[in-house]
């Protein structure tokens, strides 16, 4: 009704495109399309979910080929400087390279990716050096989503290098170890266990533990780092069958250490890849992925369901006060759920 | 058609009693009953888990006197011997105490859970004591579900302090924390956080840490144990607002620090029973644990579709070549699964 020539049409700021722009525009690595095709990806709207993942399904055959290294560790411990000098060297040897942040809270605090953008100048300024953090968004899937298909998209437009880095708190590491190949452990010397947000479980996700700002002064307290973190190690299962985890020195600042990293994860690949280590981590990340994805729209279905919404309050308070189990008002709301599925709202009436 | 005076009876080993026998056994305290009660809920029978609600709506009114106090540590942290001699201690000060386990693999090891009961042979031969370990079971909500009902059964049956004890390995403590008051942490003295399974979420939980074993040529190792954990636990937020969590030293060997434990636990609930605290924890307790059931019951009702699981294959695969992205798989997957819910088999015909 807005407009006689196109009706359906959305406001748009530029000329929508069509699926087929968008996957010819990525396949030629334009730069320019790879980025609105991130942002149709990471669009709301339900039209533009479905050309996105048509634009994606085109695309897939054109994936996989990059390697998918995540770098994670706390706020602090010097992992955009780090990226940027990692990045830079990749760069100067010939690599075109994809930098992507997973941060759940991005939606909230776009502060620190923008402060993360401006710290990543020099990488910025590289032709062959692509930086997007994903904003977290409200649909299926989440931020998790919208940064494996950024990563996806960058690979069809021949990015041979991706980089995912994860601020580090809570989820997000698991989330990121969910979609890389070769899992990057970030420490601070001389900073306990318990300051670093150091888990038993993230050691046991990392193929490498880099002792990051070994430089000058820190030089001992990291090298001692180095001799306990290794002796951590050693009690733990292998974050990859038949790759040892080890831990070296480094320091993004000087640089020192950076090729030494390049080389390790040059060697994982070279040595598990053929074994088919990694195509059967990425078959499993996919099928695992499937699972989460479903779970999640069937958690938030049921949650946004308005006769679920609707019965809630009168059930919690017969809960408070006692007179009803958990289980019986359990039974009641997934009852009232899958009835709701199976009947319009219009055609059920309370007597 | 098995009997003809009987028709609907299942074969059962004791007389099958009434919902009312099984409420006023319970009420009456009745320990050979209460167990009775607690073998109806662990039942897998659908009729049995609906008698088994009526019975617990019944006894609702009658539950929550009890202070409910969760004990975890790693395995070898002593925590049989010290719930023993804490146990005999609140029996010989006159209190009625019931000592469940939280165990999500006891289906499968069933060993470590009769060897709990053997060694604490003292404490099962006291009248006003009753130790259950929870068998882990294949119905909606699992070991935690059958744990929690127990624990309402007994304190309608007058037991006054429940000690539930998780085996400390992975979700079973944050599991133990969903249905407690009160959570003790046993330490060993001088052995690494490492090795003790210490997270951070899981100290983050203790509303006091007790180093155990603190007796002979221990003691000296379990005072610096203690500095070193008051330590880390500064850095922390309380586990319950208003209560500062504490370092002790005991032994469940010697009896040592026992009577200090439980005038600790009194103390906790004298000063945040007033408050409101206890209360709206409880609360807060069940409505999560609502919440739980149901998302478990989602997830289970999806992964057991007959219809998901005829269809799953053929998406797999297309995953695997390539050919779909996780996201359309999804979309297939959730939309079999809501067809089902909505159309008996019979009537969806394939053209």
């Amino acid at each position: 009704m807005k407009s006689a020539t196109s009706p359906h049409a959305p406001p748009q700021r530029a000329r929508r495109l069509a699926v087929e722009d968008y996957v010819s525009g990525v396949l030629s690595g334009d730069v320019a399309l790879l980025a609105r095709a991130i942002t149709l990806i990471e669009s709301n709207l339900r039209q533009d979910e479905e050309r996105a993942q048509q634009v994606l399904e085109r695309l897939l055959s054109h994936t996989g080929k990059a390697k998918r290294i995540g770098i994670t560790g706390v706020p602090g411990v010097g992992k955009s400087t780090f990226i940027e000098t990692f990045g830079c060297f990749l760069v100067e040897h010939g690599h075109k390279l994809a930098v992507l942040t997973i941060d759940p809270a991005s939606a909230r605090s776009g502060g620190s990716i923008l402060g993360d953008k401006t710290r990543m100048e020099k990488l910025c300024g590289l032709p062959n050096a692509f930086i997007r953090p994903t904003s977290a968004g409200d649909h299926l899937g989440g931020v998790a989503r919208r940064t494996r298909e950024t990563m996806l998209l960058c690979e069809a437009a021949g990015f041979d290098v991706i980089m995912v880095e994860s601020v580090g708190v809570g989820q997000s590491e698991i989330t990121l170890h969910s979609m890389v190949d070769f899992f990057l452990l970030l420490l601070l010397p001389g900073a306990g266990d318990e300051l670093q947000g150091l888990k038993k479980g993230i050691m046991e996700m990392a193929d490498l533990v880099l002792i990051n700002k070994a430089d000058g002064t820190n030089r001992l307290r990291a090298e001692h780092a180095r001799a306990d973190q290794a002796a951590a190690l050693h009690c733990l299962q292998p974050a990859t069958p038949g790759w040892k985890t080890e831990v070296a020195l480094g320091s993004g600042l000087t640089g020192e250490g950076v090729p030494e990293v390049w080389a390790h994860i040059r060697k994982f690949y070279a040595e598990l890849e053929p074994k088919g280590i990694i195509a059967q981590r990425r078959q499993q990340q996919v099928l695992e992925w499937l699972g989460a994805l479903i779970h999640d729209e069937l958690r938030r279905r049921f949650d946004r369901d308005p006769r679920v919404i609707a019965r809630l309050p009168g059930l919690q308070e017969a809960l408070r006060h006692g007179d009803m189990t958990p289980v019986n008002a359990a039974k009641i709301l997934l009852e009232t759920h899958t009835s709701a599925n199976s009947t319009p709202p219009e055609a059920r009436k309370t007597p």
